[in-house]
């Protein structure tokens, strides 16, 4: 443990991740006191026609 | 808040999805008396070899 | 399938919680052309002191 | 219910996901009496480049 | 990798989480050959007032 | 968006989630570009009998 899910929109690069990957993983070790062996992040990149913000998909908004 | 997730099948189509996410926004605003700007629906098409039913993938299902 | 999963603030009662799920999964057999049967609905409580919005706490907001 | 989600990594071939679903829903139907047409097993393969271990991304691992 | 989550109903016994957890790694473990260690197993337990099928909670079927 | 949620043993004070919140989301939104105010953070405490590892549940281990 822990397992840390991040949902958003499709588009970062492999380079943001592993930024947000590395700094995340380093708050959750200092502040969680958890193992960082034991600290997994896991990306879901939603494409903004499935994602919807009051009742209107991104991908329509303006 | 509140964050809505729907995993069902690949396949349905932009029109649906947004038609879904209307009704259901309206649905959660209405009842739950969230506000529509904080109500988000999130899609999560999932391919029918990656769904089990007692199972059988539903890609196997005759 | 499909499944629906709800996150929102723990507070919602019983009433509301069959309103929605009865509300929702009609959205999702006419739309989407789910059997009623295999359409599910999961709520999901959340403490406001488990809800950060902006990096703050629901629970510390004013 | 019950709703059995695997995330691991993309990879696996179908016959592979046809025996895990197999084998995890007999469990469940065995050991927690659930009825086999109410078990649902979900895969979602996550590409290695969205899985970071101890801060670094499993696609960056030697 | 890999995270498997169980969803359902709420009053399955430590005991049967335990057999469950065993048989659905080992069954993990042998067919998509991840470690041992790094399969994790977690449990979600749901109350039937917050899981509704056919839009209906299990709490008020009868 | 952003929505991340964090599975973890229970057990974190009010003060490491308020801590946690705010670290991640500021990594959030210096790295992803994202808007604070649709940086969602949402903590799932999970209890130890809940939680196994190796087909081990974390209760169970010495």
């Amino acid at each position: 443990m822990p397992v840390v899910r991040i949902q958003m929109y499709a588009g970062r690069t492999k380079e943001q991740k592993a930024e947000l990957a590395k700094a995340i993983t380093e708050a959750v070790v200092r502040i969680a006191k958890a193992p960082p062996e034991q600290t997994w992040v896991v990306f879901e990149d939603v494409p903004r026609e499935n994602w919807a913000i009051a009742g209107v998909l991104a991908s329509e908004r303006s």
